[in-house]
């Protein structure tokens, strides 16, 4: 069965009775799976978590975006986070047995229809992008809402569907097909900011380290503690346990014990398999064949000090 | 002082009469230190460190060059390692007040003064080069002496300086500048070459690692172990001390102890401070204000299991 992954960013996240309207959509939907839906009412944004068949998610998108267009306008969104459309970034990630190209295919369909049925311009990012320019959604993004009404219409950034005028209340959006990323903070047991600061540097791409690391250092007022907060792009060639002992080796320096760590949104049971293999090798022990999403739970809170984690965090669960 | 660090290759690593011909020119030359020269016989091919000022150091590769025209027939050479020219290549690194581009520039001079003089055809490569092909040494070499005879006569493959076909007995050679590298090589207690290849393509930049890392996997016969061989093309960056932690993180995992490391050639004192730095804060002390080389010393085979090394590894030392 093929299966992706589509994680829609919608600019709401204040309004929680705006939010379970549009989210009554996707929840009336039993053909795709919700998986989560995180809202930020700093960001003023809610991330959608969605696993299912092609077909199934495409129509599901075009159902959000039609409740959005409704509900959003966005000459009246103010918000922390960087965003063009009441729809604003819909990404595609394969998850089993689907090739990258097939979802790249999909992306431009679902773009397509957006266009066609609604009016919105759509821009094709990711793996989708037909420039270099337009591979990083931020760059497409540059300007925002305010800005896209001028911007859209260089010859540069006419949009991949769709005449070169923003839509005026829903603005514009980005679809494309991307690889799936890990989102994993470690939590430093300090309100220091630089320890995170400096270790994030050490590790990241950007600045010399691995070479699929995202990195940045973020305190956590309600926590009271800084965190490493990462993308892990690919998590065959930097596997977490690696990330994790690296930070816990920089950490020394400063003193700073590492107390936890947290997986935001999914992870496959492979990346954390690679990673257990690592601790039971350790001690010599053998790795069981085939552990139970129990098992495996119960050991990433044990070696990689994972919290508010359980098997629904593990894709292989809705599978 | 302007100072800079020329490292010169050339094809003879097995004949110590001839060798001794050839390194007699430069034990003559008094302006420019000899800092060490290494003959390998499996790879019939010595290479020369040295550190001047920078007219003197092109002087004297002229010198070389003329010694080693007189002295090496490519048409009688045999090796494991690839070449094309009787000196193979001679990159420029700046060492002290001295910037890329005078270095770049000092490698164009040099390179027009081996045409001049010898009529040896020459490429320009690393950061001299004129067009990116050009930038990888391997890439130029490609086809080594003997294929250089008809590659050379390609549009794509004329030489920077001269006509397009190599001298009959020398080849021809690559000149250019680079930046300042550590060739650093960590001993595994183990014969199996296996950990090592696993390591090194955990650490090194082309299959994910980090970014400044260039690393491969060895077996010392005469020593009877194995190593993970290393280029550090950053040090700032990819700090010793966390590759080497790195190292020793990803080794406990095959049960194979890190017994020792070594640098092959020279090291910025300002690269084992930043190292040595990560152990004592680790201790809680505070690191000596200005240490003296002898003391660096006995901290990097302290901390960093360092063998064969004393303070003439250390480029301050002939500062």
């Amino acid at each position: 069965m093929k299966l992706v992954e589509c994680v829609p960013n919608f600019s709401e996240g204040r309004d929680k009775a705006k939010i379970e309207r549009i989210m009554s959509v996707v929840k009336a939907d039993s053909s795709v799976r919700l998986i989560n839906y995180e809202s930020d009412a700093d960001y003023n944004r809610t991330v959608v978590t969605l696993v299912g068949e092609p077909e199934p998610m495409v129509n599901l998108i075009l159902k959000l975006t039609e409740v959005c267009l409704k509900e959003i306008d966005l000459n009246h969104h103010t918000g922390e986070h960087a965003r063009m459309g009441a729809v604003d970034v819909v990404p595609f990630i394969p998850i089993s047995d689907i090739k990258m190209s097939e979802c790249v295919a999909l992306s431009e369909e679902c773009a397509k229809k957006i266009n066609e049925l609604y009016d919105i311009p759509v821009f094709l990012y990711a793996n989708s992008a037909k420039t270099p320019e337009r591979e990083s959604l931020p760059n497409i993004r540059k300007g925002e809402f305010e800005g896209m009404k001028e911007k859209i219409q260089e010859a540069n950034w006419h949009p991949d569907f769709g005449s070169p005028s923003i839509h005026p209340t829903f603005g514009c959006v980005a679809v494309g097909a991307r690889d799936f990323l890990i989102a994993y903070n470690i939590d430093l047991q300090t309100a220091d900011e630089n320890p995170a600061k400096q270790i994030a540097k050490a590790i990241r791409k950007s600045s010399g380290g691995f070479q699929y690391i995202q990195a940045g250092p973020v305190f956590l007022e309600n926590r009271g503690h800084t965190q490493v907060t990462m993308n892990i792009l690919n998590y065959q060639k930097n596997p977490i346990y690696r990330i994790f002992e690296t930070v816990r080796m920089e950490a020394r320096r400063y003193q700073v014990p590492v107390s936890g760590a947290e997986i935001i949104g999914l992870v496959p049971k492979d990346a954390l398999i690679r990673s257990l293999r690592y601790y039971y090798s350790l001690e010599g022990i053998e790795f069981p064949e085939d552990p139970t999403l129990q098992d495996i739970v119960s050991d990433v809170k044990k070696y990689l000090l994972f919290r508010d984690f359980d098997e629904t965090k593990i894709i292989e669960y809705f599978l």
